[in-house]
């Protein structure tokens, strides 16, 4: 006997199968053991005509709790937006401000499709309790910041912090430990070595940005006399599994370099054209068999973190800078944020796909909605005319966590207060 | 006594007082006859703590209809978009068929926040049938297309269309006529020159798609030895009230011929990215004292009829294509979708801000939901952190559209059941 059985659904694989109409996802124990046809018996039936079923989405490099400052600081030019408005706030920001904001912005991935995110900001031991309460997966990450002549590794919080994270969790399990180097601009080699031992040690992802601005690209080329990518390779940090986020300015001979060490890249294309920092050239890392993923970043700089916009816009994007609408085609597009995006956290074999043998990490959408009808074809509904708002029901492992306007795991009025009245004033400095 | 109040909003009047906190607004005769702190007595009260209030979104480049062909031709070239699949379906529509799909797009358009449309379509006098009972405002046009050596003005069914809505709704109410040339490269200008007299004679606005794509634009230039805009000034075209759809090609002469006949352009950022037409300048535009809007163009080519999407957009790709995050803020974005476009449109006394005397055109969106929480600015919040579906009620000349889930002008069961039953399998040749 299935614990839940999904019936009736047209069904985004993601896989070689394709588009499945009038299917059945059979769920036991987390897991999905039943794609097709039939009606095996369950203790829990979900009747989903009229829905598109699909793997949940994967949010590749986030700072969820910056969703503290969603809306603080738009509209400046970057520098005035990390230097006046953003740093001196994370300098005030203390942990229970910073779970309150990851608990705000997951109420909103869950609502809005994401069931596994890769998390890259502070305070993460604590984030990663408030991250199994509420029933989705995440990969966490503290990076490591080293400035200044007295910087020191074993004193640094990102490092103790990642310390704790892969003891506690490992890089298995539904929270996991990553690594993380915050960028080429802001640590010498010697300590990106220090974290690759971490990499090598527990087989942990590296989360890095990289080549963001054309200006940090630059000034990394002047300082390694090579591109910031071929100075990660040179040192090694590719050996183990990196997900670089943004790649805005990479060079050809850099999309060799992450090819050949099978690396992946969270292109965040909403933050990068709020910032100002260009467009990533995605058709060209597919091209050179780069692993492309899907980021909202921080919703500082965004300032939503539905995965649904940036699955949009990746392939208006790809299109409209290259002239050519066949650019990043609509099923493209959706495997950055699910198949691509669970490979990218080294959740392959686990999730961003409906298979056998996978987590049941689904997502219903509604399509009785206007702004879905007609449909031709589910994936160009899914891609072009879906928003995150059509989703009707997320779920984790079998577990609902959103259906039908209710969050189950999380008490987002609670959620909301504790935001604006405990974090927004440290926000707000009063 | 009052009509409607609408109290404890916060109220984006989209005028020089800005945004209003614990505001109320009065309706009265399906105008805006109050703005204030106080609460005058009123037959309806409508409680919107926990909203904001702003005015009716202004679409001001659609071709509805085109809705029946949502996610029927996408990541084509253009060239085979159109003649292979939208030309071949446009044959084939029927009245019947155009009025479901327009009443289809009228149900998403409401229910996004969208009030007043430009639409340049088939059939317009059973299409403004069905925008006046939706109780939407539109200004409706079908565009002449002189092409070939037997064209017959007097026998093209959009001049007889166009003479039928001036006949009958001249150029003010809620549903007026447009007068509108399809391109510069499908008419020759003695034809643009007709077209012209009814622009003079009533006053109409005159609708016309301009360099939308590149070679659109340098054909034009091999034609005429000038730019299409500036063919249209030589032929007088520009002397009266004229809308140009698109625009991604205009030259730094264009905008200025374009600002000194004060014509407005509607900026369709989906639709130019997503058939790999590039991006208009907006910034430049705006500078030159172009009067720009926003535009969804059709389902066909984006394939959502939301206008927050466009909004937000048009901020972004100004931002990332000028690598400048102040290039245009969320003020300027929303007024592209609000006070710009019901000028485009000739309603700019009537519609597109909340002040006294004019139409009350209003939407109201809930903040209570995670994607909109905290906030600290209400601009922000609703150019880049809202979608439609975050709109709670719209409403029109004081009338209530849509409400919580509930279209109380348009059955959208029976407007699906209509557009999939009859006009699809027209769409489909089957």
């Amino acid at each position: 006997m299935l614990d839940t059985l999904i019936k009736n659904a047209v069904v985004l694989t993601m896989t070689d199968s394709g588009v499945i109409g009038n299917c059945s996802v059979g769920i036991k124990d987390g897991k999905i053991s039943y794609v097709g046809a039939d009606t095996p018996e369950a203790r829990e039936v979900i009747d989903a005509k009229g829905h598109i079923v699909m793997p949940g989405l994967v949010n590749a490099h986030a700072h969820t709790a910056m969703c503290l400052m969603r809306g603080y600081a738009d509209d400046y030019t970057l520098k005035s937006w990390l230097f006046d408005k953003v740093f001196p706030v994370e300098a005030r920001l203390d942990e229970r401000a910073i779970v309150a904001g990851t608990v705000l912005g997951m109420a909103e991935m869950i609502r809005t499709g994401t069931t596994s995110f890769s998390d890259m900001y502070f305070c993460e031991p604590a984030v990663a309790e408030a991250v199994l309460k509420a029933g989705m997966k995440a990969n966490l990450s503290n990076a490591v910041i080293a400035l200044g002549d007295n910087y020191d590794f074993e004193k640094d919080r990102a490092v103790i912090e990642t310390r704790t994270l892969l003891g506690k969790y490992g890089v298995s399990g539904d929270v996991r430990a990553d690594v993380s180097i915050h960028a080429e601009y802001t640590s010498p080699p010697h300590i990106w070595q220090r974290v690759h031992e971490w990499a090598k040690e527990y087989g942990a992802v590296t989360h890095i940005h990289l080549s963001e601005t054309k200006s940090e690209h630059e000034e990394a080329k002047a300082r390694h006399d090579m591109t910031a990518a071929a100075a990660f390779e040179k040192y090694g940090i590719l050996d183990t599994k990196t997900l670089f986020a943004h790649g805005v300015w990479l060079e050809e001979s850099d999309l060799e370099i992450l090819a050949r060490h099978s690396s992946s890249v969270a292109h965040c294309p909403v933050s990068n054209l709020k910032l100002g920092s260009g467009v990533a050239n995605v058709r060209a890392m597919l091209d050179a068999r780069v692993n492309v993923c899907l980021g909202t970043d921080g919703a500082c700089s965004n300032n939503s973190l539905d995965l649904f916009e940036e699955v949009k816009l990746a392939a208006l994007l790809a299109k409209g800078s290259s002239f050519d609408p066949t650019a990043l085609p609509a099923y493209e597009a959706l495997k950055l944020a699910t198949v691509n995006g669970a490979k990218a956290q080294g959740r392959g074999g686990e999730t961003g796909s409906i298979e056998i043998g996978k987590a049941a990490d689904l997502i219903m959408i509604d399509t009785s909605k206007p702004n879905l009808r007609p449909i031709y074809d589910s994936i160009a509904a899914v891609a072009y005319s879906a928003h995150g708002s059509d989703v009707e029901m997320t779920m984790v492992n079998g577990r609902v966590l959103y259906r039908n306007g209710e969050w189950l795991t999380i008490d987002v009025e609670k959620a909301i207060r504790e935001v604006e009245e405990y974090a927004v004033p440290i926000v707000l400095n009063k």
